[in-house]
């Protein structure tokens, strides 16, 4: 058996909740298959509100020891917005090299979609997760006065997208070989052409796989009247981020939407998260739906090379949901119900 | 009778059969109450094909002579993106200083929603129109090698962003008092923080209109989940992109979506235009809806103070759109049946 060792981030608000269920999986299908270790970030919100400390060197260094990072959730309304985003999720997304961004959108039977016809929505989104806005460059002069200029810089390099370019490739060819490259190039001239004319050139390489161009902007339309069109859509860092949050709205919630931020080179440490925030407002309660962090604790055992068992807690999640649907359950009997299906 | 000059710039693909369904209903209107003097102005693709002149100075001086502008369309896939989008569609805007692109969104009786459940929806976005990522600042270095990095800058100033926050707010003390903002300032902090400070700075002002904030993620979920939440978004020129054409397929279709691309100071004419494009895969075949160019037409004239005149526009599109729904009709024939609702 060997020896992985698991970094865990709850985190805030349903963070702290829902990350045991999405352990006591992790634990049962990997029994006598896997020696798990698991080591307890004290990261997000109380940390910082106890000691400043956002996410100190000393403890990057321990993430980087990690075989994978499992993390809840970040994010607490007394904290003003974008320290604990720039300087912990970003962070580690940067410093650990995690430049794909994982993201399946599947429409389980029996989650009720928002939508009249939805479809058979089953597309996986390529985020780039390492430049464009994300990367921090910009900021203000005359701060405060009617003269104030803010600005953003989105840097965005060949080497960046190339790499999320030919993961989403190789991504279609296992899937049903059709990609989407979502941009703004009519307005996004210079990275909007560059993101172009990659996919193109790695394009070659990949014949069987057929190739659309969308704008951002009416790729939302799509993931409205059309969402089962998609199959794999690869874009950058923020129209992915826009993207996967209407696609988890679609599929019947962001509860169901997990994610991995992923080193595909493998230099650092994978992280995998659901990709909804907090809750501080359901914070709590036990209300939580785990189901997020328990497929995102499948995508981790894949990324591992677990590819049977991480089938196997999708399948359980699939059947659990089919059969109990929207009906009210707290986080610990969803839990439990998934457990008992592995 | 005060005459008046529209500058009528019908541009490409359905543009061109739309845009005289929308001058048919600005005739009827207005017979006897205005004397209205069309220009065409023969700009988009055939133009820049034929002479490559995109938006010559001398044009955008005698746009600038005019009272209004009709536009239809503008855009052709055989031209390079963002030749004629930056070039003609957004220098307009700019040169304009179009500030405010106002975008109602109303779900109208008769018309099918993707949403199982869409509720009542009606609610206007103000999307900034002259800055932001929309500036044309960034370029690139070491272009079409691995080594190319392209950057795009978003500028965004206080003078621009406060505008057009006032507008909203103005519209929102007409309206039902409410107003959301929607940034991503948990990771834009320059131009998050600059918008979120001046929405609470003029908000002082406006102590009736509640006020919230949504990043622009959150808000692509609330838009398909419970779109009825929203009276007044105000946001910043690519989130209030995006959202729009959202909104568009959630109100049933970009079919029924005008817009206006407003120089509220009126130093400069303002514009009116479908939020559509050209689309040039159902161009030609007379089937087109002209229901957004005849919306746009109405917002053109209340622009110009012909509120009640704009308002029987509205009721006879209401009134069309009630009665005959999605049945299919030309281009043609839903132009004749919005007349003789007049
Ligand atoms: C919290 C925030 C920084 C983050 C992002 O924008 O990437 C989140 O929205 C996400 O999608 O993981
Ligand atoms: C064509 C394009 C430049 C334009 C925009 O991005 O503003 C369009 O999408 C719109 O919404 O009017």
């Amino acid at each position: 058996q060997k020896t992985y060792h698991i970094a865990v981030i709850a985190g805030d608000g349903i963070g702290k909740e829902i990350v045991p269920q999405a352990q006591a999986v992790l634990e049962k299908v990997t029994r006598g298959k896997a020696d798990i270790r698991y080591e307890d970030f004290d990261l997000g919100a109380e940390r910082y509100l106890r000691d400043g400390a956002v996410l100190p060197d000393e403890d990057l260094d321990r993430l980087k020891q990690q075989d994978a990072i499992l993390l809840g959730a970040i994010g607490d309304p007394r904290i003003k917005a974008g320290i604990l985003e720039r300087g912990l999720l970003l962070k580690m997304r940067f410093e650990l090299d995690q430049y794909v961004n994982l993201r399946p959108s599947k429409l389980y039977k029996g989650v009720v979609s928002p939508l009249a016809n939805p479809g058979d929505i089953d597309f996986v989104v390529v985020r780039e997760g390492t430049e464009g806005l994300y990367a921090g460059a910009g900021g203000s002069i005359r701060r405060g006065t009617p003269q104030e200029v803010a600005t953003e810089v989105s840097i965005n390099t060949a080497y960046g997208a190339e790499r999320v370019i030919r993961y989403a490739f190789q991504l279609a060819m296992k899937r049903r070989r059709r990609l989407t490259l979502v941009h703004k190039k009519n307005v996004l001239t210079n990275a909007g052409d560059m993101w172009q004319r990659l996919v193109d050139q790695v394009g070659q390489e990949y014949p069987d796989v057929e190739r659309e161009y969308l704008h951002i902007d009416a790729s939302t339309i799509f993931l409205v009247t059309e969402p089962s069109r998609f199959d794999v859509i690869v874009t950058d860092n923020l129209f992915g981020d826009i993207l996967t949050d209407e696609a988890g709205a679609v599929v019947g919630g962001v509860g169901y939407s997990a994610s991995g931020c992923i080193n595909a080179s493998g230099t650092y440490p994978s992280m995998f998260e659901p990709i909804h925030g907090s809750a501080p407002d359901i914070a709590g309660k036990g209300i939580a739906n785990p189901t997020a962090a328990i497929l995102s604790a499948g995508m981790l055992l894949d990324h591992l090379g677990f590819e049977d068992e991480a089938a196997s807690i999708e399948r359980a999640v699939e059947d659990d949901i089919e059969r109990s649907g929207s009906t009210q359950r707290s986080t610990e009997q969803i839990g439990r119900d998934i457990l008992a299906r592995l």
